[in-house]
């Protein structure tokens, strides 16, 4: 998939903000995030959609979402809740077609309309909010 | 958890319309669906959030979430696309303290603003709906 901008960050080609990775999993910040720490998770492997995801890529990807939610907590994100969610399919807002985990830090209060959120999307230091997560997630 | 409402689902004790069971996972129509066959699937055992979900049940739960999700598309709910979504936690809507995977189907130009579907949910038929589901995954 030599079109595929997520396999290009998989290859190294491509930047992006590392926060996670293990054998099957890569973890990054969205660049365009509802909230600052939103971050994306994909199988390494290639896969359009969920159904190309095998249930074994599957079960990584959701526990890897538990992990960096676990750190979207306990880091300096400080986030009272947190968001997971796939869109599966163009009908369903997905937009890259390399299948993908977001795992977005709520606070109380924080008002998010998911809808509205769509539109204002910006973290002004995406550099410093990656390494609170990585660091986060090495120490756990 | 004797006040769980899911719990008590999965004892038996409280009805829903059932459309997935396995050894761990238990699925079954949301009585507010944002669509007709929107889905909640949750681990038999009590966990109130992800941080007590262990990474198995996580496993089971996302890979459940990806079968549901293939038969909201391949039966007569014939969704175009899939929302998968877990609430976690008071500040990103989580409102029963048993956590639970959202199995949403989407359509082409259903037009979904995710904040709005909140106030919209019904479905006049969920016996029969949660029947197709049933049978899909039965066939499966
Ligand atoms: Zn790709
Ligand atoms: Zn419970």
């Amino acid at each position: 998939m030599s079109d595929c901008v997520f396999c290009a960050i998989v290859a190294g080609s491509s930047p992006a903000h590392i926060v996670y990775e293990d054998d099957d999993i890569l973890g990054f910040l969205d660049i365009r995030p509802v909230r600052p720490g939103h971050t994306l998770l994909i199988p390494k492997r290639h896969a359009t959609n969920l159904a190309e995801l095998s249930p074994d890529q599957g079960g990584k990807l959701f526990q890897a979402g538990q992990r960096v939610a676990a750190a979207q907590r306990a880091s300096a994100i400080a986030a009272d809740g947190v968001n997971l969610l796939v869109n599966d399919g163009r009908a369903a807002f997905q937009t890259v077609f390399h299948s993908h985990l977001h795992v977005v830090p709520r606070h109380d209060g924080d008002k998010l309309v998911l809808a509205k959120s769509l539109l204002i999307r910006r973290d002004n230091d995406l550099p410093g909010t990656a390494e609170i997560l990585r660091s986060e997630l090495q120490g756990s």
